[in-house]
């Protein structure tokens, strides 16, 4: 059965969802997105996700004509319409398309392209957070505005095939010797002495919606958390190393780089987090 | 007049030739492109570009199921078909369509995208080679592998509006005090002692295919060249400056931040490379 995509003020099925070749996102990778998760056909967190949005097209100086009324009454009708129980709404804006190619960005009489799609998949039952990530340290070759959530995801995709090549489940960057991120997720530590560690937002790391949830989980918790880089070999001896994303919520790593993390079980802090990020939304 | 495009193994009007949203180079800007000019009809450097086009593929693991010999056909079919007599032809290829959005890469029974087309415009008679160009530095905050030639081009994009917001002509990369290239350009200076100079190849630049004419044209007419980087400072107290690309030949550059180079006005070795590179094609 073909899925819906909204496209260019219209729905469509997924198979007829086509972009001009001359789309700036097509060709100069001028573009932004969010994914928001769907648990119980509900929307987590949306709002945050498009101040997040928001944000991004400011920093790159793109229009954002919809109101947010708009994008979350298309959002909810692809869930329905999809019939999606567990999974995400992809969201992803482009500078549209001029009719040519030149770097320049075309004036504003060239209409933004907006496409909204699903993807149905189990992100509540996921196995992966019973037993943790498998993940290994690779070097962060991404730009230097990796705070704009932009569809230059090349280096991030790449990274994901060399943690696949070496039998992990994902890859954590590096950048001068300390960790930015995960190649799709923010990145958090327990230290030995139990002090929860994430490095402090700047441009060379996502403002996570989820990053942000869980700081205001620990704040009303009155869980005291230290916002600063740390290197591969200060994860290695942590007690805890986990991830957290939009779709994976607060995912345990329990192996990094051929290391045992926490004995190599799920640690007691993300198990919580976890559960308490859920809880937040009625979906525990 | 429509123009055609070549899409998918077959020619269709530019305004017919779309993509779908899920192409992995509209998601993941995970494609590769080249450009190769066209002068008097005729493709310049045809064989070097598709060399570096299959580099860029190989790079990222990305099938060229294409013959060299059938690009070819397809350029010259667009290059007739659209009556181009000066401009360029624009070829990019993507990982495909998979039908879903995922940061791995799909299996090989996902055909890659082919994209053709061609964009007329004046490239000989340039008055901008007789003035010379006003440009500016700008931090290079592009990714770490600058030399697959990606469409990932966001920040070069935004290197071109910072400069056009600053009343320059285009922009200079600058990375840890060092010039890299231009946004889509290689970069040289003649020192004030008579010395060429350009940076050596690295991740940090595209292996430019006119760059590596003027190399072979230096060492032809026995001229010398020093590979190595230089710092903008270097570059004010130049001789002269000058970029180098597929559709801008040698451009000399008269004006650097504010700085005059060569007292504003051409030098005669940027004069006498363009020429020289335009002879080899008997353009000139």
């Amino acid at each position: 059965m073909s899925s819906w995509v909204w496209l260019n003020e219209d729905y469509c099925p997924a198979e007829h969802a086509r972009v001009s070749v001359f789309d700036r996102g097509f060709l100069f990778a001028d573009g932004v997105y969010e994914v928001t998760a769907v648990v119980n056909g509900q929307l987590l967190d949306f709002h945050a996700h498009m101040q997040r949005l928001q944000r991004s097209c400011q920093a790159l100086e793109l229009s954002l004509p919809w109101p947010v009324g708009k994008l979350e009454k298309i959002h909810e009708t692809l869930v329905a319409r999809n019939h999606v129980q567990e999974g995400s709404v992809y969201l992803q804006i482009t500078r549209g398309n001029p009719g040519k190619r030149d770097f320049h960005y075309p004036d504003t009489s060239v209409p933004p392209t907006l496409v909204v799609f699903t993807q149905a998949h189990n992100i509540l039952q996921d196995p992966r957070a019973e037993r943790g990530l498998s993940m290994v340290t690779c070097p962060d070759i991404r730009w230097q505005r990796c705070d704009i959530k932009t569809v230059s995801l090349l280096a991030a995709s790449m990274a994901k095939m060399a943690a696949q090549s070496q039998g992990a489940d994902d890859a954590i960057l590096v950048r001068d010797g300390l960790i930015t991120e995960a190649s799709s997720a923010n990145c958090f530590m327990v230290t030995p002495c139990g002090k929860l560690v994430t490095r402090a937002l700047s441009q060379a790391i996502l403002p996570g919606i989820t990053r942000a949830a869980l700081l205001d989980i620990c704040q009303q918790h009155q869980l005291g958390i230290e916002t600063r880089a740390f290197s591969p070999d200060e994860a290695y001896g942590a007690r805890e190393v986990f991830i957290t994303s939009a779709t994976t919520f607060v995912m345990p790593v329990t192996r990094l780089d051929g290391n045992l993390i926490g004995g190599g079980r799920p640690g007691s802090v993300a198990t919580r987090l976890r559960k308490a990020y859920l809880a937040r939304f009625g979906a525990a």
